[in-house]
C-alpha cells in the first residue's frame, strides 16, 4: 500500500464528507496497492474507509493478493460477492463508488442495502492520481520519448501499396523493439480523406503517392501512457492545404504557450479553438482540445470549454486540435505537455513542421 | 433495426414487467440495429421502450447513425446526455439497465429521477442474444475452423529459443491471413509450468526442449468470436503426465457427450468435474467449466456448478476443463459447442489425443 496516496485520497474523501469508498479500476487499485489483474466480468474492488485497514475483494483465481498491505477478502466464482462487501461497509453511512463500477454490481449492492446511499466519488482517486509526483513525471517522458522514435519509424514504413492496416499491425512490434509494453490505445493510421474521421480504424486502403498521412499512436511503458500525432503530406501541399495545417499547428503552439498553473483547462480549450475559428474552420474542429492522461490515454478532466478548472503542477494532458473536411482531408497536430510550477514541459519532440515524405 | 431481434427482447421485456429498458452494450446496440461505434468514455445508448419507437443517445463525434432504425438523440461532448435521456424515459415506470451501465451514468440518471426505480436488465437482451439464429451459427463455425487453422500454424511456431511473446505476437497476422479481423482476447501461450496459471499472459520466457505447451487462442471474424485450447508434449510424457492429461481430456469429451437441450449448465460442469475429482485432482480444477460466446469471448450464462438452467438450441459456449498443478505442469483443453435439437455440435475439429510436437 503506497501511504502516501491512499492519504492522498483520505483526504479528498474527507473533503467529501465520505466515510468509504469503493474503488474498482483496476489501475487505481495498482497505483494504490501495486496488485494488478485484469478481473474482466468477475469483481474485483478495494474499499477504502476513513479510518482503518482497506480490504481488498478478489476472486480466488485472480494471482494471490496477499502482501498488498490491504485485508484481502477472497471468494470463488460460484459465490455471489455482493454480500461479501456489504458485510464490510457501513450501511449508515454513504459508500462513495467509482464511476467504473458496473449496474451489474452497483444495483445489487444498492438492493442489499450495503449503504445508506450512493455518490459517485471517482473524483476523489482521479484527482489524485491527476497530479504525477517525480517519478511518474520521469515515467511519461521515457513513454513519450518512445513515441517519438516510433513516429520516425512510422514514416519509414510509408511507400505506395502498403496498406493502413500494414502499418498499424506492425507498430506493436516496434513499440516492443523500442521497450515498451504495447500500445495504449489502438493505433490510427490514416491516408487522404480518411484522416477526416477524427477516430477512423485503419483499413486494407493501399497508400498512394501524394495521399496525405495521419498517424495518432501511442505506447504504454512502465504503466504509463504516451500519445502523439503528426499529420504528413506526399506531395508538394497546395495552398489550401497549407492553410489548413498552418490553423491546425498555431492552434497546437499557442495552446501550449499559454498552459501554466491557474490557467482553466477551458481557456487552453479557447485559445486553440479561437485561432481555428478565426481561419474559418470552426465547425469542422468538432471535438474538445484534449484529454489527461496517465495509467490510461484518457483520464478525467478534459481539456474542453466545459472544464473551467485552473490546471495544476503535474497534471499531464493532450493539446490536439484538427479540422476535418470529409471528402478532401484532414489534419490533427497532438503533444502531451505536463504542467510545471510555471509553465509546461511539452513531452513530444518530433517536428511539427510540414513535412513532404 | 432487426424487428425479429427487438420483437424478442420486447417479448422478454413483457416477461420481466418492463414498460422500458436502456442498452449500452454497443455490440447489443449493433446486433439490434446494425450500428456500431466503441465509445469508450463517452455515452452511447438506445432505449427501448415496450412500445414505440426505439432511441440511440449518440455524441456527434460518433460515425453517422442515420438509418439504424431508431430515432437519433445526438449530443457534443460539452453536453450532459443525462437530461437527454430522462427527457425520453418515463419518469413513472422503473428502467431497466444494462449490466454494463457505469456508475458514472446510472448515478446522474438515478438522480435526475429519469424513471421511478432501476432494475439489472441485461437479461432481457443477453438471452436474446444467447440463442444463435441458423446465420450466425454459420458464422460461429466459420470463426471456430479459422481457429482450427491458426492452431496449426502454432504448433509450427514452437522451436528452440522462440518466446512465448513472439508466438502470441505473431498470431495477429495469421488470424488476418485466414480471414478473421483480430483476436477474440489476448492470446495464451505458455510454456512449461505456465500453463498452471491459467490467465498467464505471454512473456519473454523461451521455448525449451521438453516443455509442454499450452494455447489458448481465439479470433474474431464477421464480428463473431472463437476460443480453443490445446495442451502439447514436445517429449514423450511421464505416467504422471500422461494421467494428468487423460483425466482433463475424458473430462472435455464427457461433457460434450451430455450436452442437448434439456440438460443444465450446472449438469454439464458437474459431469467434467467428477471425472477430474475420481482422478484426484478435484481442487485443481479451480475455475468453472465454460462460458456462452458470440460476439464476444465471455457471455453471460456461464457453465458452473451455479447455474441451473437446462441449455436450450442455439445457445454456443466452451467446454473447457483444466488441471493446474503449480511447479510442475497445466493442462487444459476447450472446444466449442452450439447445442441443437437432439446434442451438440462441436466445433473445433483440431486433434485432442497426446501430440509430441
Amino acid at each position: 500500500m503506497d501511504e502516501n496516496r491512499l492519504a492522498r485520497i483520505r483526504d479528498n474523501m474527507g473533503r467529501r464528507g465520505l466515510a468509504q469508498a469503493l474503488i474498482v479500476d483496476p489501475l487505481s487499485i495498482w497505483w494504490l496497492c501495486g496488485y494488478y489483474t485484469e478481473p474482466y466480468e468477475r469483481f474485483l474492488a478495494l474499499l477504502v474507509p476513513a479510518e482503518g485497514e482497506p480490504v481488498l475483494f478478489a476472486n480466488r483465481l485472480f494471482p494471490d493478493a496477499s502482501g498488498c498491505g490491504a485485508r484481502v477478502v477472497s471468494f470463488s466464482d460460484t459465490d455471489d460477492p455482493v454480500p461479501l462487501v456489504a458485510a464490510e461497509t457501513r450501511s449508515d453511512r454513504a459508500l462513495g463508488v467509482d464511476k467504473e463500477l458496473a449496474a451489474r454490481w452497483l444495483v445489487p449492492l444498492m438492493e442489499s442495502g450495503a449503504a445508506s446511499g450512493f455518490v459517485l466519488a471517482s473524483d476523489v482517486v482521479d484527482d489524485a492520481r491527476s497530479i504525477k509526483d517525480a517519478r511518474e513525471r520521469e515515467l511519461m517522458r521515457a513513454a513519450s520519448a518512445t513515441n517519438d522514435a516510433a513516429m520516425a519509424w512510422l514514416v519509414a514504413q510509408v511507400h505506395p501499396g502498403v496498406t493502413e492496416r500494414q502499418i498499424a499491425d506492425g507498430l506493436l512490434g516496434e513499440y516492443r523493439r523500442l521497450g515498451a509494453e504495447g500500445h495504449s490505445f489502438s493505433p490510427i493510421v490514416s491516408f487522404g480523406d480518411h484522416a477526416a474521421d477524427p477516430h477512423h480504424e485503419p483499413d486494407d486502403t493501399p497508400f498512394a503517392p501524394g495521399d496525405m498521412v495521419l498517424f495518432d499512436v501511442g505506447c504504454r511503458q512502465n504503466w504509463y501512457c504516451s500519445d502523439m500525432t503528426r499529420t504528413f503530406f506526399s506531395a508538394e501541399p497546395t495552398e489550401h492545404q497549407r492553410a489548413v495545417y498552418d490553423a491546425v499547428r498555431r492552434a497546437n503552439e499557442a495552446a501550449e504557450k499559454i498552459v501554466r498553473p491557474g490557467v482553466t483547462f477551458a481557456q487552453i480549450d479557447l485559445t486553440a479553438r479561437r485561432i481555428i475559428e478565426d481561419a474559418g474552420w470552426g465547425p469542422r474542429f468538432n471535438h474538445r482540445l484534449g484529454h489527461q492522461i496517465g495509467l490510461v490515454d484518457h483520464e478525467p478532466g478534459d481539456v474542453s470549454a466545459a472544464h473551467d478548472e485552473p490546471v495544476r503542477p503535474g497534471q499531464c494532458f493532450s493539446i490536439e486540435p484538427g479540422i476535418y473536411l470529409p471528402g478532401d482531408m484532414g489534419v490533427r497536430i497532438e503533444d502531451l505537455v505536463i504542467v510545471t510550477e510555471d509553465g509546461c514541459e511539452v513531452l513530444n519532440s518530433y517536428p511539427k513542421g510540414i513535412t513532404v515524405l
